[in-house]
């Protein structure tokens, strides 16, 4: 087992982002018809973040958005003043839009029409989106609440239940993924190699050679990055080890628009230590896992 | 407050459905290419049955699944033994989609290319279809735990409390689909009477004399109408009124496609007892309730 840190040092989250990330926020300053609202350790932004990026759709990157703070021109796009959110400013008054699977959707939807990217398998394969879906499903449901379930433990019985939740979560999400791969690359009626690059699109780095994201991995991607570096550091957690499951975090580590987003491994040490030891009013995420409710 | 039933009957829940559903069922007898799994008290087959109804695709309805006694031909379609299923009859080996929302989805798009009816607005609206999602959202994160923590709920403070939670989540829901409406019907760039239809789908019968059902109807209509029935009798709750709110709901309930999919409303009241005494085993979802956790 790795080594855990177990004193809270009282350290404070971080309010700018910092190496790749903020090289990117900066890349992003200009006005745009779409200003993005985060925070730099938030992985829902994050998720979003990532889906801006592969899908080549412009913004305005505003990473300085305190959201413990709440301020007004964050609650004028997100009701409950969490981030992400978006502020369309071609509009007035202006259009806005929280939540961060409805925007995941939505720049999936928004790209099918100005840049033509896309992260889904197309419409046009109905039976390809679901599956892929269902992993996406898997993620908001079951890994994410898993991730926070553990992080905040306190006790040494729920450490080592949180960890064994969490790492069967992960194993639901691998063979929600191998059942894609098989139905959708192996066999099933595929007819010819475009067909199946079409249908394996939304699998993305799962699959060895292959270079887009997929779907499951921009949904889960936020919560396996901080996995390894968070977990590890404060529950002495050990990722899953195989060479193809090793391979797969690699490819979605490594990947530009990945990479693009994360800060340095410090900030999400200095960022997470609040849920680790489970400090009072630490964020809503928190408070609904120790009041055993849905995420807000 | 109405009259509310204190005492447990120990009545069982109903294995086929009644009414106006036992015909639906009995006119998809024969087989098709997609056989729905079911049973007749659950609202999440029920917002995929009605959405199959919708968007008039062929199905062959097995509403005589027991998803207790978990039979294997479930467990092939659904690994955790949950109803709603899909089984896709062509493919050999036989393929199969669970959990509701993502049928949701996968209906919809196949819709597009198959039916040619559509319950969200256009993928060329993008914002329309987000707003639209954001009040899915909300029924599947907030309405629908709420609903079976008021119903589970045994001491009178917590049945307060359920209450309140209840009434609170119906307010949400209604704050957007007043939301959507403003920003999709009332203004903001629309052209002409054609525009207007597409956009103002996804809002259904929320809007007066509009006859389609919308998206938050099919999420959320199951619950709403387990709300009037089951709530009504075993927690004395009243529906909110309102001329705006009487007249959705009633729209809602009348029309054609939902109340194809409704029982008698004795099946509910006996298949809900369980729930309303928050009887030992009653469900996968009634465990999660208890346990704080979100929903299988």
């Amino acid at each position: 087992m790795a080594q855990k840190t177990t004193s809270d040092a009282g350290r404070a989250y971080h309010t700018q982002c910092t190496g790749d990330a903020l090289a990117t926020v900066k890349a992003h300053e200009k006005d745009e018809d779409i200003t993005l609202f985060g925070s730099c350790f938030c992985p829902f932004v994050q998720r979003v973040w990532v889906a801006f990026e592969v899908l080549g759709i412009p913004y305005k990157d505003l990473d300085e958005v305190d959201p413990y703070k709440k301020p007004k021109e964050l609650l004028e796009v997100s009701p409950k003043g969490l981030v992400p959110g978006l502020r369309f400013n071609r509009y007035d008054p202006a259009r806005s839009l929280n939540e961060s699977t409805v925007i995941l959707d939505f720049l999936e939807d928004l790209a099918a029409t100005t840049t033509k990217r896309s992260i889904l398998p197309p419409i046009t394969n109905p039976y390809a989106r679901a599956i892929v879906r269902l992993q996406a499903d898997h993620v908001n449901r079951t890994l994410v609440p898993a991730f926070y379930r553990y992080l905040q433990a306190q006790t040494e019985e729920k450490q080592v239940e949180g960890g064994i939740d969490f790492h069967v979560a992960l194993e639901g999400l691998v063979t929600l993924l191998e059942r894609a791969e098989r139905e959708l690359v192996g066999q099933g009626g595929i007819s010819g190699q475009g067909e199946a690059e079409l249908l394996q699109k939304g699998l993305g780095v799962w699959i060895p050679g292959q270079k887009d994201l997929g779907w499951a991995d921009i949904m889960a991607g936020p919560w396996l990055f901080r996995a390894k570096v968070v977990l590890t550091h404060y529950r002495g957690f050990q990722m899953p080890h195989g060479e193809r499951f090793d391979g797969w975090l690699e490819r979605l580590f490594e990947h530009p628009s990945f990479k693009a987003t994360c800060s340095t491994e410090q900030l999400y040490l200095d960022s997470y230590e609040r849920y680790a030891f489970n400090r009072p009013n630490t964020s809503m995420v928190a408070t609904a896992i120790n009041e055993g409710r849905a995420l807000p």
